[in-house]
This record gives C-alpha cells, sequence and structure tokens, in this order.
C-alpha cells in the first residue's frame, strides 16, 4: 500500500485526528496486519519532533499535527513542516550553512548581470516580517469529499506561522546599482537543489512588481540561522504567497517578460481558470491556469482536533485564521449547530499582516457527537466556501472550505 | 444647492427612507424655504411609476425606491431605475422601436466586417435570462461615510431583476459566417447615442472571450419589445456584469486587440487595482485600474427600509441578494446584534444564476432603535466587507459593504 494510501485510509478511520496518528507513528506499527517501520521525524532530521507525520522520509515530508499548532502563535522550528520536492546534499538537517561562498547570480532583463556572494547580506539592513508558511497542497486530503486528489494527502498541518529576517531584493538590487529592464514582468527564481533522477529541474516565475515590493532574502527564521532543510543560508520570501513560492537554498533570479515554460511551474503548483467538475480530467498549461500564488482567507480548527473527545459543558474552541495579507481578518464565526447560526470569536493582533491571527470561542457543548465550523472573513469581504470542493482540481491546490470537525462529546 | 447635494441632505435627514423622499417628491416642494419643482418619473417618462426618484430629469436618472423592489421577484419596467449618460432623440419613452432599418455595424478584427439590419434578429433562434440591471455606481452614497464620492448620488436602487431576450451575439456572427481574428481580445461597443455638447462619445471595451460565450442582443425585456428608454431596439446584454457595460442602442461593435483609450472607458467607470484611502485623489487609467465588470457579491435588506417604523414582536426582514452569476448564491446572513450572532435567513431560488436571490428572516426585535445587517456568501467562498469604504473610490463604484439598516420598533 502506497504511503499516501496508507495515511488516508487512517486519516479517514481516525477521523483525521493528529494525535492518533502520531501515537500510531511511533516506531514500528500493525497496519493490514503487517508490521511496517515507520521512521519518526525526528530520526530522519535530529531537532525536529518526534510527534510531526511523516508523509515522505526523503526528500523529507513532514506535517505538524494539529495540537502542536495550537499552542504557538509563533510556530517553533522543531514543530514547522517540512516539503521538500528535491534538496542538495546534506541539507536534512536543522543546522545552518555559511552564507560565505554561496552565490546568488542575477541575471536577465537587467542592467548588470552580475553573481554576489551570501555574505553580503550579512553587512546590508535587515527586516524582518512574520509570515504563513503554507504548502500550496496544504489540505489536500479534504478534497476528496469531492474526488480523490493526487500528490501529497495533506491534512492542515502543511502549514506554520514563522518569523523571517533578511534584506529586502530591491535593497540588494539597489547595493549593486542594478536597474530593472522595464520589460521585465517576472523574476524565475530557482534553488541550488537539483532534479531528482529523470525529473526536470525546480523553478517558478514570480511577478516582478511584487517581488520588487515586498520580498526578502531571508538569512534568519524565527530568530536563529535558517536551518538547512528550510532552504538554508537563504531563501527567497514573498510574504502571502504559498510557500511553493519561496525559494529555498537560492541560487539564482532570472528577470525575464514571459512566465517560464518549465514543467514545475507550467504544468504543477496552478488553478484552473475555470471551475471544473471534482474528478475531471485537468491538464494545467500557461493559459488555462494561473500559478499558485496569494493564499485564499482560510481558517482552522486546531484544538479539539477531529476526532477529539470532549466533557460536556464549557469549552474552548481554538484555531488560527489568516489570508494573503492584503487586507485584515476582519471576523471569525464559528457555529456548532450545522451553520444555522453562527458566532463571532475572538480574534487576537496577528504579529504583523502576513502573519495568522489566533482566535477561541468559549461555547457549551452538549453530549453526544458534535461538529464545529469556523469560517473566516476578511476586511475586503473575502470568506471560505462552505464546500471547498468548489475549488476541486485534481492536484488538490489551495484547499480553503469550511470544515466540518467532529468531535464526541460525553 | 445641486441636486446631489439636496438629495443627500435629504437622504441623510430622512434615514435614507426612500418613501419618504417619494413622498416628498410629487410636486412642488418647500425646500431650504423656497419652493422647488420636482418633476416626477411618470411626467417625464410616462409608464414609469410616480413613485420612483428623480435623480436628474434630462438625460433621465431614476432610482428606485426599495418598497418597490421588495415585493417582486422580477422588476416590472415602470418600476426599474433609468441611467442614461446620453440618449439618442425621442428615447424619453417605454414605447418601443422597430429594429427595422437599425444598422449594427461589425467592424474590426474579423473576417468579413459589415452592417446588419436587426430585423434579422428577428429571425434567428432566441434564448432569454433573467439578469440583475444594476448601475456601477449603486450605492455609491453608502460611501460617503468613508469620504464624499463625486457622482450621482444613488441609494440602493440602482439595480433590478428583468428578463432579457435576444440572440447570442455568438449565433449572429455563425449566421453571418464571420470569423473572430484570434489577436481579438476586446469588443468595444457604441450606441446611437451621441455625445453631450463638449463631451466625448460614450464606448467601452469588453473581453471578447466572455462576450463571445455569453453576451446577448437582446431585442426583449420582461416579455415586451424592448423599450426605448433601456435601450430599443437592441441592447448588448452581458449577464452578471455592471449596467454600465450593457450596451443600449447598440450600433457598432469593433474586435480590437487593446482596450478602448475613450474618456468614458479608459478614465471612468474603472476601480483602482490598489486600495486607496477614503478622500484620497486618485485619476484612473488603463495601468493602474480595471473597468467595472463582474459584481460583487451583495445582499441589500429591502424590507423594512433603514428609517422603517415597526411593531415590537415578530417581524420578517425581507431582501434580495446576487453576485456574477459564477457560483450560485449559498447563504445569507442576518444579525440584529450588531455583528455578535449571525443567523440563516430563507433563500428562495433565483430564476437563473445571473438572477437575484429573494431571502426573508423571521425574527422578534424588541422596542427601540435596532439595526439590521445582512451578509451573503456565495458558493466560492465570497462574501462583503463588514465597512464597504474598504473599496472606497473616488466616483463611488461598486459598493458591496454590509449595510446597517436602523429602524425604529415601538
Amino acid at each position: 500500500m502506497p504511503r499516501q494510501h496508507r495515511r488516508q485510509f487512517l486519516l479517514h478511520s481516525l477521523g483525521w485526528s493528529g494525535t492518533a496518528w502520531a501515537a500510531a507513528n511511533l516506531g514500528p506499527v500493525k497496519l493490514w496486519g503487517q508490521e511496517t517501520s515507520v521512521q519518526r521525524a525526528s530520526d530522519i532530521i535530529p531537532g525536529k519532533d518526534p510527534r510531526l507525520i511523516v508523509l515522505e522520509s526523503h526528500p523529507a515530508v513532514f506535517e505538524t499535527p494539529r495540537e502542536l499548532l495550537a499552542d504557538h502563535a509563533q510556530t517553533p522550528t522543531e514543530y514547522l513542516f517540512v516539503r521538500n520536492n528535491q534538496q542538495p546534499e546534506n541539507t536534512a538537517t536543522l543546522s545552518p550553512v555559511s552564507p560565505r561562498g554561496w552565490q546568488v547570480e542575477l541575471a536577465g532583463l537587467i542592467s548588470k548581470p552580475q553573481s554576489f556572494d551570501a555574505a553580503l547580506l550579512t553587512e546590508l539592513p535587515t527586516t524582518s516580517v512574520d509570515v504563513v508558511l503554507q504548502c500550496s497542497g496544504n489540505g489536500r486530503a479534504l478534497f476528496n469529499a469531492g474526488a480523490q486528489t493526487k500528490g501529497t494527502q495533506w491534512g492542515h498541518g502543511g502549514m506554520g506561522c514563522v518569523q523571517f529576517e533578511g534584506v529586502r531584493l530591491s535593497d540588494v538590487l539597489k547595493h549593486l546599482q542594478l536597474d530593472v529592464n522595464k520589460d521585465a514582468r517576472f523574476i524565475t527564481a530557482e534553488g541550488r537543489d537539483e532534479a531528482l533522477p529523470g525529473k526536470e529541474d525546480f523553478e517558478h516565475s514570480l511577478p516582478v512588481d511584487e517581488v520588487l515590493n515586498r520580498s526578502l532574502i531571508a538569512l534568519r527564521m524565527n530568530g536563529k540561522d535558517l536551518p538547512a532543510v528550510h532552504g538554508g543560508p537563504v531563501r527567497l520570501v514573498t510574504p502571502g504567497v504559498y510557500a511553493t513560492m519561496h525559494f529555498k537554498w537560492l541560487s539564482k533570479i532570472t528577470f525575464t517578460a514571459e512566465e517560464s515554460r518549465n514543467h514545475h511551474h507550467a504544468t504543477r503548483y496552478r488553478m484552473p481558470r475555470q471551475r471544473i467538475k471534482p474528478g475531471e480530467d485537468f491538464k494545467a498549461n500557461l493559459e488555462n491556469s494561473r500559478f499558485n500564488w496569494r493564499m485564499n482567507v482560510k481558517s482552522v480548527v486546531l484544538d479539539p482536533a477531529p476526532g477529539g473527545k470532549l466533557k460536556a459543558g464549557s469549552t474552548t474552541i481554538r484555531g488560527v485564521a489568516f489570508n494573503d495579507g492584503s487586507a485584515p481578518i476582519d471576523l471569525v464565526l464559528v457555529s456548532t449547530d450545522r451553520g444555522q447560526t453562527w458566532q463571532k470569536a475572538k480574534v487576537e493582533k496577528a504579529a504583523g499582516r502576513f502573519a495568522w491571527y489566533p482566535w477561541s470561542f468559549e461555547t457549551n457543548l452538549a453530549a453526544g457527537e458534535q461538529v464545529i465550523w469556523s469560517r473566516a472573513v476578511d476586511a475586503l469581504g473575502r470568506s471560505q466556501p462552505s464546500n471547498g470542493s468548489i475549488r476541486w482540481n485534481p492536484e488538490g491546490y489551495e484547499w480553503n472550505g469550511v470544515e466540518p470537525v467532529t468531535v464526541m462529546v460525553s
């Protein structure tokens, strides 16, 4: 049974409870009558929490159980999810990488194409920003209520909220006295990671105006030098967008007039421009789709997790809400009667406009099976679909539906 | 006192009650101590309801009071708002215009530029569609809570829901055996109306793919030949978009690679691409703005109207909700406690995906001043901003905020 199907089976049978899965994940487990060896995240990448859900071991793909996310407005690095399509050698570690000698090439439609040593960045003024880092496939497993999706079957734990510190890309260009040609509409970024055997190397195109406006070349995360597994020594971070667009091990930025035709950019990590029916076939290309970019408005119930067991009476429901940072989260509504009545949750301040907003809601739950729904609305009036499968796509990107979180109250 | 300021003064002093204004509108009224003659809508355009609010008399601009909208899922033609920037002679009438001899020119990037007689349309298969017809300035007066806007100070009555019948533009092209060049990205449409003295003639560009997909050349409205004042004999109707893009007295369609640089298209009827602060200056152009197109998700409380007087106890609140037709309206939430609690209204079926959804909500209102809020959410999760002024723009286009409807209960 392939790992992703095994996981899905477990998720369904366990009511998607992160806790139960993590418990099942500590060493060899009996599955389908066979003993299977499952490595712990902390064995694969020392320093990562052993309770992380191991979706793949190489390159490492780890998901954070909800309860680990619930207790921290800023996600500690040891809890942060990991998702690498490909990665350089010796990067399965939380150790930092020295920026000295790490060359970053600037090419394409600029006045003076050149390379610079990343150590230069340590001499320039830095800025820090708290961002939600979220895989564009986060929540992919929830699309399966519509029809089966392809790819790693993430629950909700392909996300976290971290602080990056680094130098604005626009400041680097200014320091190097580089001008961007006005025909440049995109930058195409790539990292020092290399393609898996038989695959094309990974790169993406990002809109140049937004990148010059707010992207950082990050050197630090959560107050420490950027760990190798999260892209150290330098990662291109653009607040508000899906994490696939945050370039680890940054090695090259090319200023271009057109979007890259690279396989990973032109046919993967893209959303159909038209709605498609769940289960329908769809082959993405540059015309019929757009790349994963600004994050949809979303709220997630973190505590209790689905399948959780609660005592009847007063309960605090906790979660987070976020969007692309272009307007504040305005309200989070919670319903415990399947959408007939919605009440306003208490929303805390976020650590900046690209961070998430922790929220809590006090309620009384009666004994029996109860279903909790949450719905965020931002100041622009953007909210979440009641049925997230309306955005169904074969690769399950950009889930942001209202999730029914079923718990047992006794 | 210019008419728009006078209206605004009255709207404020009367709590924006359409009824009260309409009552004040029946003949000469005392205003600021002076007797002023105000014409009734039915005097300007015979057949229009005398209770319509006269915002301008020539070209006619009439607004529909909320209570007239509340009682009809399909807005009767005599109640329908009127907004003409410029109009041909002798069109201030509900009488129809014969299509015979009415030439419509097809030009630009097509295989065989030519004109056809609109009578041809009466021989081709027709289709009908129920659409919300809404001025892009509808609700403009509500932006003034942010800062004063320019232009006709519409309340909510610059909208209606009507049925159009006509021939698909794509079927006309097929019948004429015309091919559209693949470089055509827009159609630029114009009507037989002429520019006001010293002004530029009115035209707009529309995206060619959407127009070929769903636009009709309409001959009939609400089951009758299209009245002259509403664009008869032929109007280009594109369901789901603001009414400024529905071309009355259609005389010419030009297929083009670029958007028109006409004053009315390139600098008016446009939304800033970036948020601007209420009161800030903004000069729209083709780069910094986009034309009014797909309608924002919106709900409006029609009954009671603001300033209404109600008896305490059981009350039914009624309204409508709609969007651009790209997904159904999923729910309408109503709050009578200033947003702490929201309850699901009963939403009726719409007469098609581009029509509006009448909704009703039964509640008990206690004596005193009460405030009613409504919020629509569509199946894509698109909703309304709590504070509509987040979309403030100097010309007050595309209002869709949650409106506090204050009523007195005794």
